[in-house]
């Protein structure tokens, strides 16, 4: 009332509210379509966005640590005499992160020393019948040394400088270490982190949650049984098992299993739903065509009256690669009101859908199509010659 | 002019442009509803979207590669000797990638070999009172062989076909490199790439950018300290200083600290501004109900007469892992318009919420519908029996 | 016909379909702005967005394991006597996960105990010219061990406790090994998953697809000629070749290479056509003001009559770093509508610009914003004192 004229005009430029203009069209048909489009719109922005992928929640990817140890032996039965391997010797190297490799099966190569020797007969190239053959200070092609000029008739191979004896690079039709890693388990530590939502937990329950310290120290995983299925220590043979793989061929030419740690919080609800889930997967080919499995070659230094000896070991074994993902989720206005703001929008799509229907597909589009649109002239047209429409222009503003 | 009637029509449809035709209402309570969404819908866009979200610029992740080098020597006051632990001790592996591992604490259990020999006593498993209790042939669980079927009666554990004699497995009360540890230094180099914008950079200053090299090679990270706050190279000390843990209870049993690089970079501004952010953060559990802490066994080989002998240490240590994360964003108008593109979607909300307020709450709602809709009847009602609408609409298209 | 009235009243408001008013503009400029921007943003969202974007496709990205695998051998031509330095020598550890370290280089400091020894005298901190120098029992910064406070007059540097005789820490000014690292070759197994398509493959050629074996055992990757392309087996020398790097310097100071796996693929397309790409790049700066290069340090630690002896390595070398990423894409309706959806949205920047043009900038604006809008009046002015207006309500409503 006290407000100037200006102020008027301000508080009407402002405070006035537009709103589109509707043609309401009755017809059952169009109508019809009209409303399941707009349902199917929010049966999946409803159903679908905001309740199955919790489109009201904000979100966090994990950040994780992770340990794996290793335990358990294996009785190999040797040629002059019986050894144990226990964790420092089958687990190498002795830590990594994420990893863990755990010798199945080896080639030991006993006494090497820098010499003379005749190539393994197992190295295609290595291979000769006359010293012509073995031409000096050339190197056998995956082989294991230079050749020296000589082809040693007794093995027809060529002699090489070399690391000697040469390993015999033909694997054992057994496993080195037998059936026993089967039985060694591994104890996953994997502690998680949702930076945004200050939350921690850890796969081994904490000393303060009164769990009985007994059981987790001896009790092994079980996918079948809720008891031990938050175990976080793992029997070989059962990983293997659960991807469905043999243990025979795995520990013969070595292999890569992933064990997948999956978190996936859903923190509205208590933290102790949220728990780990473990899945197990082979994770190499086993059916590459050229050297499936997994080995490497390590050696085991030693000095004999000054001079440098090796035991030279190739490993068979499973690498164990631990992969850990998962998202927390928690509720938050403003994803929920994005998603119901793109929604809206998304509605959108059953007026375009319709009015394509109306002026260009039914019968009656002409009238539908004068309907909905309110033609105004070309202004030159308009303010040009013809001064007829300008006063009915002026007409309609009065 | 010179353009046919078909050309008209064809330009008619082609250029002439449709805008909705809106109802401008004049209600000051709905218009302030309708305005201040608007406003929280600019407000949004602009400032949380394009101005604190950058939404005007274009992203891309880092790309990082990490060496992390360890310097520093223990000295350990031995039973008989003692020894310089250096890198080449401390650090095993001696190679990782982004991640290093010091021993500060070891168990270290001499002259190991292959025979029969009692079981540790602190395994629970491998106690006895008779000969009963150790059949033959059976592995000892978490133990360190198999029983040979005899109790010894000095220790009352069974003997064991093993790596003898075996491991006490109970670790000193104060950490084996007392707290030199804290004095050692990890040098990190860290170079970064975001390759969408051609743009690399290292934590280390370059040769060519003038810095000086000794400063760099003497200085020590320190956080508070404008002058040394991009020093590469960090003291253990301070690192778990920043990361709020004490030494001992991490040098004692071990435990996973991780160090936090992050590249928030504006490049807009001058690369100069795009510098490396520092944080430090234990990442396992030090209240773990079952073996906390961080430690593995690894073995030294070695020969006597042929024999084959092995130094077992059980290390406990810190592993620094090293995560690098970051992103860098430069001006793009695809991202603007994309962001301004979907701001002007968003303010069909304001439009929404108040067509809901006046079309179904306010009093006046009927007035306000009749004059928001215009009601075109349902074709078969209007050209079937009703001939006088067609008649009306006839009269409108004239 | 016999629904009911409260029937004919659902049916009315569910089943009638409102659309927009529109009015239509003969104004061929604006109509050319409209239509310009209408084409421009269907070009984005049809050209860009959903063909080149691939945005009918839904995505996965990859989950990969890799191994890797030297071979080859290096003559290193030594003081007394020659040696071969092959796999178990040069790799080191001898295995880890995505990456491969090669010595090419090495310090060998043999036949280290721990005594009393003068400091290496590449160490500045450990130069002395009297006793004073070399305050008893501190440690030597980056040096080697601790001064037993006596200076030794032939070198000028201070005795200290140390593995004994230290390190001369300069590196040799060619590489120990040679040029026959250039030679090593890098065998690199890589398998994929795309889990939501239930789709794996390899870098090497499956057994089953009738491969000739024998062509991939001796094969070696070739960028430039289309049949060794996917040749799993890389030459280092190509691979430094491919980076456009010199192999003396790398193997002089070490040095880290990223070789880059990238598996995009349209699974739209027969499966044979998701091949890997392979990239190699530098990773760490050759040119840091500090420390360029990568080199760590190991022990070989062997006994002589019960005393621990180690020989020391320092060894310089290239670090392969195994990076794979990728993406696989597959029709799908939901991405595709989507896209369409928010293209459609985004075609109404096309009406606002125009009406930005046609209410403001234009001189015939009044007339637009006059058909454009349609005025009501404020609920209380008009139910108010006027009761004309509503008279005029009422007579619209008839």
């Amino acid at each position: 009332m006290a407000c100037s004229r200006v102020c008027g005009v301000v508080s009407s430029a402002l405070l006035d509210y537009n709103t589109s203009k509707l043609v309401h069209i009755r017809n059952q048909k169009i109508g019809l379509i009209y409303r399941l489009v707009q349902l199917g719109v929010i049966v999946y922005i409803i159903g679908y966005v905001i309740v199955i992928k919790k489109g009201y929640q904000e979100t966090d990817t994990v950040l994780s640590s992770v340990t794996a140890k290793m335990k358990g032996m294996a009785l190999v039965k040797g040629n002059h005499t019986d050894a144990i391997w226990d964790v420092a010797d089958y687990v190498v190297p002795p830590q990594q992160t994420d990893s863990v490799f755990v010798t199945t099966n080896a080639i030991i190569t006993e006494n090497q020393t820098y010499g003379v020797c005749p190539e393994d007969s197992y190295v295609a190239a290595g291979s000769c019948d006359f010293d012509a053959d073995c031409p000096a200070d050339t190197p056998v092609r995956n082989g294991n040394g230079w050749r020296n000029g000589t082809c040693d008739n007794s093995t027809h191979t060529c002699f090489i400088y070399a690391w000697c004896p040469t390993e015999t690079d033909v694997g054992p039709s057994t496993p080195l270490l037998g059936d026993d890693p089967k039985n060694f388990t591994l104890f996953i530590k994997n502690n998680v982190q949702f930076e945004k939502f200050h939350f921690h937990k850890s796969n081994v329950l904490e000393a303060t949650s009164g769990v009985n310290i007994s059981f987790l120290r001896n009790c092994t995983y079980n996918a079948s049984d809720p008891q031990f299925q938050y175990c976080p220590i793992f029997r070989l043979g059962t990983i293997l098992d659960e991807a469905n793989e043999d243990y025979e061929p795995i520990a013969l030419k070595g292999g890569i299993m992933g064990i997948f740690i999956t978190w996936n919080c859903n923190l509205d609800y208590s933290t102790s739903h949220c728990e780990p889930k473990y899945k197990f997967k082979r994770l190499d080919n086993a059916k590459a065509a050229i050297a499936p499995g997994y080995s490497f070659r390590y050696p085991i230094y030693y000095f004999v009256n000054g001079v440098k000896y090796r035991q030279l070991v190739k490993a068979y074994g499973i690498r164990f690669q631990i992969l850990v993902s998962g998202t927390a989720g928690r509720f938050s206005v403003v994803p929920l009101f994005l998603n119901i703001g793109s929604g809206i929008a998304l509605l959108g799509i059953s007026t375009v859908l319709c009015d394509l229907l109306v002026l260009y597909v039914v019968k009656r589009r002409k009238y539908y199509k004068d309907n909905k649109y309110e033609t105004i002239e070309d202004e030159e047209a308009l303010f040009g010659p013809k001064e007829k429409n300008l006063q009915d222009y002026k007409k309609v503003e009065e």
